[in-house]
């Protein structure tokens, strides 16, 4: 471990980055790997930095040795005015969530997409993807859309309560994709949408802890449907829970999060990484946290006594 | 090795820093420690970037999540105005060459001095330090200077081409040890003092590969005195191996390398580096230099018949 060329370093830049489980997700797999790799998360907030100073950053990043960077919320967009070069999918989804610096030069990929790709793939093997309803179209909704016309759905129905960025987002990839069929709808027609559908996807906030609940009527779900949330804290969503209890194939939000680390990790090292491995120490830190947080709640519970 | 909180990212900021030694020795003794740490070199000089640079880079070491910087040639008089503390030798000697990143604050320290200090102290054992002789007064001589009147040296004369230059840090080093004698000295007057002095110290570039020779007449060595050279490419100049032949005790320039190295890393790791498997480890790689630099005269020797 002692050459420096076999040293990688590199970061997350973003808000509210600090509890990430992309860092440790990365120095696991490269530990095991025998390479020495550092993953600092770099929180915007912490720093009472703007947005736009992810510019800065990514300079301080080159100059400081750094071999790349992810971009998360709410930088992906803002940080394409700083690449030297792009992808090409990552151009065309207009958001990078990927740095690597090499030469000095900056470039820009999204293993958002990839990673949503991979993990559709190795997790529901088979999945008809003719017709897929998706819920939420914001800025994650977007890398999964792309990722599933890539995969080769042919009509995409784009669900959001807000019925503008529905239609934005439908024409931007309807464009990209012109043999597919993405067409905004609301809430309301999930009744009409969802008969028809192979599967579901789910983009939302909702199932978080902070948003608890279901993103739809859980009647609307047949066992013949596959659903895909990327909700993972926790792993266990009310609608990856209930879904499962009516006989769906899950994919659970876990599997994006490591798919997109693990395309990631192959950017950054140029090796594969093991998604097996990776996911399984995903698991291990979401049960971690998931103990903290009981303990941290009793403790509560007990000085509220 | 998962546990984020046992990494450690630190640099090296200055000019020409890329073929130092420091990265690889930090990075060795990490691993054998078991502990997660990155050196990166900072080039002011790959950068394009001035010296009066350190303050930006500092900020950015600190947004990068660096646990702290070393500082170099031409930065470690710079550097003290962009502190937010310094400690008492860093500040009496007016130089820093580590700065640690605690709570966003930059604190200076020198391990230069201290390095040369427990070098001294674990290499030459015993030695007599009434009198020394000291050879060169610039930025390394200065910090060896004050090591060993801290170290007890009663007289010191500093010995200089520079006649300013060796007035000046003789009144400054006279000034902070009141008890001691430091006087500004020609290389004319070795043939007088060196008659005098327990022990010889050399702080110029002489017997560097591209600064080849003697610092001194090497008849004015007697077998009584010790000999500590700061030199250390290559690890056994001309005049440590004259002063040894000459039946001197002697310690290689080496011996200060590792000693700053391992008094950062004790700043920077909180953990104690073994000296001598640092050594060890110092020792290798100069040898492979050595190699690769006999492999690279072997080749041109070859492609010029």
């Amino acid at each position: 471990m002692s050459n420096r060329a076999e040293s990688v370093l590199v970061g997350l830049v973003g808000e509210g980055v600090m509890p990430s489980l992309t860092p440790p997700m990365h120095e696991r797999e490269a530990d095991v790997q025998g390479l020495r790799l550092l993953y600092r998360p770099i929180d915007l907030l912490e720093l009472e930095l703007p947005a736009a100073a992810v510019g800065d950053l990514l300079t301080a990043a080159r100059r400081m040795g750094f071999n790349g960077v992810n971009i998360t919320h709410p930088c992906k967009q803002l940080v394409l005015g700083h690449l030297d070069e792009i992808s090409d999918d990552a151009a065309r989804l207009g958001a990078v969530n990927t740095v690597l610096i090499q030469d000095g030069r900056f470039i820009g990929h999204n293993t958002d997409f990839s990673g949503f790709g991979a993990a559709l793939a190795n997790g529901l093997p088979g999945a008809k993807l003719n017709h897929v309803v998706q819920l939420g179209a914001g800025g994650a909704g977007s890398a999964v859309a792309y990722a599933l016309l890539k995969a080769g759905v042919g009509t995409l129905d784009l669900v959001d309560m807000d019925a503008n960025r529905a239609a934005e987002r439908a024409a931007e990839l309807g464009g990209l994709f012109p043999s597919a069929t993405v067409t905004p709808r609301t809430p309301a027609q999930l009744s009409e949408l969802m008969p028809l559908a192979d599967g579901l996807v789910h983009c939302t906030p909702i199932g978080m802890a902070a948003h608890p609940g279901l993103p739809l009527d859980i009647e609307l779900l047949e066992a013949r449907h596959w659903v895909a949330d990327i909700v993972y804290r926790p792993i266990e969503t009310r609608l990856v829970r209930e879904a499962r209890a009516k006989g769906c194939k899950v994919l659970d939000g876990g599997r994006m999060a490591v798919g997109q680390a693990a395309d990631a990790f192959k950017l950054f090292t140029g090796r594969d990484a093991d998604r097996d491995r990776m996911r399984a120490h995903f698991l291990e830190l979401i049960a971690l946290e998931d103990a903290a947080a009981a303990l941290a709640g009793g403790t509560f519970a007990k000085a509220a006594h």
